[in-house]
């Protein structure tokens, strides 16, 4: 076998080869920050390219069922802007244009022939993280080791997105193992933040966040096991959705730590507006999208979607965010109150316990399959997504241990449940302090404690990950971008731990230049439905406030 | 501390003290094996109370509602029989008849003073397995180390009930561990099956198959991981369900290997109709039940209840079932052809895979979990439930090995997985074959390769764990009883392995005289509500051709 440089080389010239020679450019150097303008001025986007890839989702599929736009120029345009993006921030794995645009072209011909439809993403091109296995494609999922395994079958998700007539046109750059909340391997490098190249663009599905900021895909999937869908849409300035276990289908995607049956990874939409979130979840669900009894209004369970009370989570016991987060908290809190629902406090309880617990199942078995994963090549194991050698024991989300017994980490699993228990009583608890005779609707919260942070240094997740813990639905929501003049640093007196003092030295406004900044809004376990109808009012209150 | 077997004493004197004294009969020598006409010949239950306990749930819940009988007069006449059927079979770990009575009468007066309900099982006494924890009552699950342990709540399924208005009033017997399909352990000793003492009852929902077989109780709720619900109805002639994961709340309730996240147990009725089976799950699951838009005709997914296609397996390509469960499906087949639904075979795959699969994620850790259990106190770990000492290595469900690594588990869990993705693609493909455009609707097949068997032998569970190990929910139906005459000992020439052989050498008509056999019928995930009325369909060709 060739020394793994060899085949990570080989690798990527046929990468380079797979990209239309034409539609190379010249990007700006690496000292330009913020290149989210630079598609629009290269030239190779002509001006209804531009307008096409400046569409919402839904805005294209009604231009397309109308045929005023073809699924062949939209697939373009996008393919265009995905391969400059990706020239702008390495956030592309494997490119198939030309496969695209042959489908593009058989749902152009079938709407001229039957005057309809295919199903209900006709002609839209979706980007797909780099684990959604497409017939005849590698999936390395960033695997020096898996390079030349080429898939026999498309995942179970990927064939429900081709018969709602979506067009895979792309897949989307992630960490080694998946298991990082930034976005590098070892095969295609590092994916970085189109705002502002110095910061990531967060993880895992980090090259999915980059490509739809940059416009480059209208719509992507991403995985999320501990906020891989949610850190990247947050990051990146986007709407993004992890849905509860078993409603998106997983099967027949690759991932890590497999068989691992507990806290268990989603697939779940990154996209520009939260009605591209929706539209993703009415075409992939049966439940939801199939009768439409759902989507009308918010369930009853919720009342009519009118005077709902909202809990605002400030900080979760550990981290306290940064002025940016908690700047867009006050200003989502203000216009909830303006447009009339309730705002009440919310308070976490053993947010870290959740979070350790479900560090020691992921870890309980992960560093077994890393190693044999990669020794197959002998690629180095990454330990840390810092740019400089630093001690991987202070960086790093790797486990430095070998693995536990299945009785131990039942024993973890079953403090899980029982937290999750808990959980479960104290949300129902808010019933008496709300004043609408429910349970608080929402917990409105951050995704991270920080905009998106410099390469290296995403090292708290657990603002996400502690709803994967409960499985609880959550959808990220775009409020602000970082303000060096409103999001001054602050002097703290007092922090929880070293942890939290670390993360607020961490901040300086000028290091997080542009950053968007986003927040989460949590529901409770398969409400995917109301989760999503409660970000459309959140949405339309920060709107209506501006 | 004392020594177990005193501890046992001192538990076992408390149960009988728990017994009103006045209902002690004297029960029949161990010589006469068929029990089940007894309850109604001591005298102790007066013509009323006969008629109570004959009655099916849907007509006493009728009768219950429109006060003809109080909740108190059912309850003691159900609490009588049930103390009977205890000196008959020893099916009863609690008895808490007096807050049981209690508990009717408040229900007495409230539907004296308001007119109405507190819910749908207003009045029905039910007993409960001995996993579901009452407030101030002791949950031992048969270990003399939880002996003295009283649970501070509820299960949650209990308040459920509760609030539905049932009226628990006793709990019963389990094996140690509950990982067997027999029923024994060291603190309450031994259930047997009243249609024939020298076989067992099964387990580990033993005492509920024997008590419930008794008309000692009209509803039972057993759990069921690997056929502990479905084979305990089987050998005990009644209906009985296995739902889908996450269907009924398991939440409060003790078990074993807690933490075990991936072939979980989960909880279900044991009843002498089906109608009891459907008014369980409509009460306690919010999907099926208060809506009730579900519950009136066969799903879509399987036409309007006509013309459906079922296939059987007659057997499961591992173990070749004794000849009275062979005549059951004839039966059972020229039943369903008479009402006009087609019948095809069953193509089993892999279940010895799925069924070793499943015993290795349980014994990944179940060695450990014993030990640390029993260790408190040093009962015995017990090993075969053999009434003679025997071999464990050839008797045991018991794992004789240490438990494996997490990353092993994680192996065994992804095998499992891919398993039951090629299953669904199997069920899938059978659309080719049933002539209604579906696949096939349900599959009917053995709960266990033979009747009730003798104590110690019941050896071969997979006919039951292959549908956990998929999750697919299963109902339990009665078809016949064991008749030497029609069920005479066949000769076979051939054997799919030892364990084949040693089953079909264990079969003597003489030996299973009057035990009742029963059938399984098998949905697909989630599908409770078609399983229950599949069987409905069953049912009546049955009592049609009859």
């Amino acid at each position: 076998m060739p020394h793994w440089t060899a085949l990570v080389e080989e690798k990527r010239q046929r990468q380079l080869n797979s990209i239309p020679q034409e539609w190379l450019v010249t990007p700006p150097p690496d000292s330009i920050l913020d290149v989210t303008d630079f598609p629009e001025t290269t030239g190779l986007l002509n001006a209804e390219e531009i307008e096409i890839t400046n569409t919402s989702v839904d805005v294209l599929l009604e231009k397309l069922a109308s045929a005023e736009w073809t699924a062949v120029d939209v697939t373009t345009a996008f393919s265009k802007r995905a391969i400059v993006a990706h020239q702008l921030v390495n956030c592309l794995t494997e490119i198939f244009v030309d496969s695209a645009l042959a489908r593009a072209a058989e749902l152009d011909d079938h709407l001229k022939k039957t005057g309809k439809v295919v199903g209900p993403l006709h002609g839209l091109p979706i980007s797909l993280k780099d684990q959604l296995c497409i017939k005849g494609l590698e999936t390395t999922m960033g695997y020096v080791s898996w390079i030349g395994q080429y898939a026999d079958k498309n995942a179970v998700l990927v064939d429900v997105l081709i018969e709602c007539g979506a067009v895979p046109f792309v897949r989307t750059n992630i960490p080694q193992t998946l298991m990082f909340p930034e976005t590098f391997n070892n095969v295609f490098g590092r994916t970085t933040n189109p705002y502002n190249r110095s910061l990531t663009s967060g993880g895992s599905s980090g090259g999915e966040g980059a490509l739809v900021a940059l416009r480059g895909s209208p719509l992507g999937v991403g995985s999320d096991i501990g906020g891989s869908v949610r850190i990247p849409a947050a990051f990146c300035g986007l709407y993004g959705l992890r849905p509860s276990y078993g409603r998106v289908p997983y099967c027949g995607a690759r991932n890590s730590l497999e068989g691992q049956d507990s806290v268990l990874s989603v697939f779940g939409p990154m996209t520009n507006s939260i009605s591209g979130v929706k539209i993703f979840m009415k075409a992939t669900l049966l439940q939801f999208g199939r009768s439409g009894t759902k989507t009308s209004t918010i369930s009853l369970d919720h009342g009519s979607g009118k005077d709902l009370c909202f809990a605002i989570m400030w900080d979760d016991g550990v981290v306290v965010p940064h002025p940016p987060i908690r700047r867009s908290l006050e200003i989502t809190k203000a216009a909830l109150q303006k447009a009339g629902h309730k705002v009440v406090d919310w308070k976490p309880i053993k947010h870290k316990l959740l979070g350790d617990a479900t560090r020691d199942i992921w870890n309980a078995g992960s560093a077994e399959d890393y190693m044999i994963t990669t020794s197959v090549t002998g690629e180095p194991i990454i330990a840390t997504m810092e740019l400089d050698d630093v001690d991987p024991a202070v960086a790093s989300f790797r486990p430095q241990k070998a693995g536990i017994t299945a009785y131990q980490l039942w024993q973890v699993q079953k403090l899980r449940q029982n937290v999750r228990k808990e959980y479960l009583d104290h949300w129902e608890a808010t019933a008496s302090e709300t004043g609408t005779g429910r349970p608080v609707d929402a917990i409105i919260c951050p995704a991270a404690p920080f905009a998106a942070p410099p390469h290296g240094k995403n090292r708290y997740a657990n603002y996400t990950t502690v709803w994967n813990a409960l499985d609880y639905p959550a959808a990220i929501f775009p409020v602000t971008t970082v303000d060096s003049i409103l999001d001054g640093k602050e002097p703290r007196r007092g922090f929880y731990d070293d942890l939290d003092k670390h993360i607020h030295e961490m901040y300086d406004p000028e290091k997080f230049k542009n950053a968007p900044v986003c927040l989460q809004l949590v529901g409770r376990t398969l409400e995917e439905e109301a989760v999503i109808k409660m970000t459309e009012v959140v949405d339309a209150a920060l709107a209506a406030a501006k």
